[in-house]
Parts: structure tokens; sequence; C-alpha cells
């Protein structure tokens, strides 16, 4: 059996303790949370420490699965926890992975330990199919499109805005691009041309709906690139709307191995639940971290380093006789 | 630069080929054929050699491409090239993979050379997305639909037939199953609600046509579980349909992971070239063996076991800044 540690119980945590709970081959020795424990009751009846007494633990946990956030948490906590135990996290600031990166493999190879970074959709299964696409077809495009799905930047940025009292996101790639991309055409997409931004918001009584809607709009790096429709609604209708975390996307390289021959790969994900799904890989990752230490493996790896051989709780044998 | 030899000439011979002079990291030093080489004019120029020359070039190549077929090429020739040289082959006799890993493990390990096998798209691509997919989403069912495209088994048996001059048989996916699995329906599939196998067919002068339709029909294995359409062409018009090799399909998993959430994975490939596509698999893994026989790795391998950062002629730190 191989034993992990949650750390962190979030929406991530949450999921993350549902997909272990689903895996025969691991055993969980405790949920960690900065809150206090009594007030945590998680979703699987597993026990609750404070993270004070992770140390404690220190020997007994195969792999950390790791569900705090990339602003804060990750980029404080991993370097330290990376000391005593292998980790697996979900780092997704894309422009930061390579300083994290190493900075964690220095720390991973100083103590012996594994790391697997980045772990998720995208980066993470994404990321396996960019990588795969442009090896097997050279001579060709990617394109990478969202949603439909909650950003939770986005929805972050429409609350800082005065007068807004709540307000959700949602990321929509356009139709028409897809259907190009989709037919072969190899377009040049702008950023406006790809995703559409809808946002759903609740303001405060009296506020001035054009004023905040001309400011969402016109948001630089968030909005003022995108067609963006703002719809105001009811905070309850935004609560609503914010338990329902699905999300999803498509991956295309779209090439030619000769000029009359053109070839088209896509992936498509569509989840009703971003950290159920992310959970679900993360757990996958952390049994492949728990083997490869195992093996004698140190250091920090990405999707890219993984064989996906020690993602599945089979053994070769039946991986090659039955999926291969 | 990777020095690789091409083995056997055929469609896949021809598309590895294109594949190799767009790899810059690649040299060709040849081609080796079974034929006279005068007789092969390959469609970048590099140099032909009979495959008895072969033994000449130990020592200086650093991968061999084989590009023979999987019914007797390869399970003849395969564990001989091994003794002298790292190999990669696309042996996809699904049933025989089991035994053929066995062998050339045995050969492989004795001679220290490594040995990728069953590359291209299905086994391969498709393998990586059904036990990727199976593994970061357990609690779900897989579904592989092939085509629209050519099965050269299945037009090999209608041109045994009696009074059948040529023929070429069509796999292609049904829409409604597809489209039952992409509502998430999880639906029980029967070989024939998933394909419709169409025939064209050239007969002889006089030749029957009702009865070779039913012996098509009722072929047993082949045809007889399936929906089958028979077009009876002339000799012209098959010839025609032959001389374009397009080929694809679909890699589903369809899953929960609570009751209420729902997630769905597809990769789809649509390919203009089987043989040239496949060609490009081939060369990409060609580089991975390169690489890892370099750092010292011997043995069988498959798409399971190979970090897909190997298949790239980038290096690991752009992968991670570029495509993760």
């Amino acid at each position: 059996m191989i034993k992990v540690g949650i750390v962190g119980y979030g929406n991530l945590g949450r999921g993350v303790t549902l997909a272990v709970s689903k895996a025969n081959d691991m055993e969980c020795v405790g949920i960690f949370t900065r809150r206090s424990p009594s007030t945590v009751i998680p979703v699987v009846n597993y026990p609750v420490y404070a993270m004070d007494k992770l140390a404690d633990f220190k020997g007994e946990i195969d792999v950390l699965l790791l569900c705090g956030g990339s602003a804060t948490d990750l980029p404080n906590n991993t370097a330290t926890l990376l000391k005593d135990f292998n980790t697996v996290d979900s780092f997704d600031t894309h422009a930061k992975i390579p300083e994290y990166y190493e900075k964690l493999e220095k720390v991973a190879k100083e103590n012996g330990k594994l790391s697997a970074i980045s772990i998720g959709w995208d980066p993470g299964v994404f990321s396996i199919a960019r990588m795969l696409f442009g090896a097997v077809l050279p001579d060709g495009k990617d394109y990478t499109f969202w949603g439909k799905g909650v950003s939770q930047g986005h929805s972050d940025a429409i609350r800082r805005i005065s007068g807004v009292k709540n307000a959700i996101q949602y990321t929509i790639p356009k139709e028409q691009a897809l259907d190009s991309v989709r037919k072969g055409e190899n377009p040049a997409l702008t950023t406006r041309e790809k995703h559409l931004r809808e946002c759903f918001v609740a303001i405060e009584n009296g506020a001035d709906k054009d004023c905040i809607e001309k400011q969402i709009k016109e948001m630089p790096n968030y909005f003022a690139d995108y067609d963006t429709i703002v719809n105001f609604v009811t905070e309850e209708e935004v609560r609503k709307m914010q338990k329902k975390l699905s999300h999803g996307g498509f991956v295309f390289r779209s090439g030619n191995t000769t000029s009359e021959n053109a070839h088209l790969l896509e992936l498509s994900l569509k989840l009703d639940s971003n950290p159920e799904f992310t959970g679900s890989v993360l757990v996958a990752y952390g049994r492949a971290v728990a083997k490869m230490a195992k093996e004698g493996k140190t250091g920090v790896v990405t999707v890219f380093d993984v064989p996906i051989k020690y993602l599945s709780p089979l053994g070769e044998d039946e991986l090659r006789r039955t999926l291969l």
C-alpha cells in the first residue's frame, strides 16, 4: 500500500480525498490543515491533523499530495515540505515554472526526495498532448482552447471592483475558431478570436451598472483584449453558479507530412468538476512518485519525465496485454 | 546528430524517410532493402543498400527504424537485427505483443541493445491515451473507434474470394455510437453498433455479384458481425482509392469522480496518410531510443515506458518553459 498525506482541504483537497478513496493501492495517513482540525469534516472519513503535526509523520508517508494554491501556498511551502517528504503539486503559474523548478530541484537533490510539479490538466494532461503532438507532427501548429469553464483569476479581478458584491467569469472558446482549426485551415488567431469572456456580476444597491461594466470590459490583461459579456444577476444566482466548477478545453495540432497530406490531432476534456478531475490526476502522479522514489529516483519531475506506466495500479505485463 | 538506418521501403518506409528528412537532429545512413537497390528510388535522396550490407554498418547506426509488416517481417527479423542494433518497430498484432515482447527482451538484454516496439498510432499514440485516461479517471469506461480508414486485412480477405480482381475496405465508426459516447451515456456497444464496413470491389467479367456479396457479408471474423456495404466498381476506381491511405479514429474515456460529476476525455486523429503519420511517430521514438540507449538503457520498451521528453529535439528546460 502507498501511504499518502493530503495537505490542504479546499476544493482541490476535497477532490484529492475522493480520488485517494477510490485507489485500492493507497491508504490515507491523514489530511493536514492550517484550520482548526475539528472544523474540517472531510468527504471521506480520514483523520484530520493540524499542519504542525505533519513533522511527526516523517518516514511514515510515501508521498504528500499538496492541495494549496499557486499564488502563495506552493511557492512558500513546497520547498520546506520537500526536505522531509516526496511531494506532488499542481503549480500552474506557467511563467514561474522554471524558477519554481530550479528552487525545488536543489532541495529535492540535497534531501534525496522526489517532487512532481505542475500536475493536473493544464499544466498536466494538456502539456502531454502539446509535447507529444508536436514531437510526432513537427511540421504543424498548436492550438490550446480553454472552457467553457470558470476562471478564478478573472472572477477575483471583477470582485475587486468597487460596488461588486460577488462575481463569476466563464471562459468560452469561440466555435468559429474551433471550426476553423478542425477544418485544418491553420488560422492565425488573435486573443479576441479564440475566447469569449462571460461575466455574471452581483452589485451593491445603487451601484452604477454602466460604470462597472465599463471597468470590467476595459480592464487591461484580464478583459481588454477580449469580447466580454457582462450580465448583472443576484448574489444568490452567483453563489449557485459557484457551486458547479465545470471546465475543460481542447489541444490541437494541425500539420502536414507532405504538402498534400495534412493531419489533425485533437485532445478534448469535458469536466463537470475541475477540482475533482485535477485531484484525480494528482493522485495518479502521487502513485508514480511513490513508485519512482522507491526505485531511487530523486529531483523534480514533470509530466514530460514520468513514464506513464507508473500512473497505473496495473502491472507492466497487464498494461501491455490489455491497453497497448 | 542521431544516425539512423531505414529497413524496408514500402509505404511505411517512404513515410519514415520523409519524417527523417524533416528531423534536423538526424542523419540517414541508408535505406536497406530486400529488393535490388537500383530499383528503389527513395522520395529523399538517401543511399540505398541491399539488406545484406547492413552488417557493415554495425557501430555506425544509433537506431534502425524497421518498416516491415507485422505478419512475417517483424516476427522473423527484429530479433536478429537487435543483436547488432537498437531498433524501433510498429508491430501491431495486439494479441501477439506479449510473446513478441518476451522474445525481444531476452535478445536486447543479452546484447545490451534497446528496442521500442509497437510504435505508431494504434498501438502507440492511442495506447498512451487509453492508459493515461484510465489512470486519471479510474471509475470509467473506454471506447476506441477506428476510421474512416482502410483496413488492409479486410481488403486482403475480399481479394482472396474467387472472382474478385481487386478490392478496398473502409472501416467507418457509426455516428450514433460516437454521439452516445460523447453525451456521456456510457453505452454498452456491440461490434455491429460501433463500426460499419464499406467495401469497393472490382470483379472479373461474368463473376456472380450476388454470390460474391454474400461471401463477403457472411465471412466469419471479418464481416459477419458487422453491417457491411458492398459496392461493385471498376478496377481503376479501386486503384484510385488505394492511392489515398487516410485513416484515423477516436479514444474516449467516460466516467465519474462522484455520482453527480462526470467527465469525458477524447483523443481524435484525422490522418490523410496513415503510413506518413505512422512513420513520423516511428521517427520520434527513434530519437527517444537513440537518447535512452546513450544513457545506458537496454531491453524492450513501449510507449508506456518512454518519458515523452525524449521524443522531442528540444532540451528539457525549453520543454518546461514553452510546452508545460
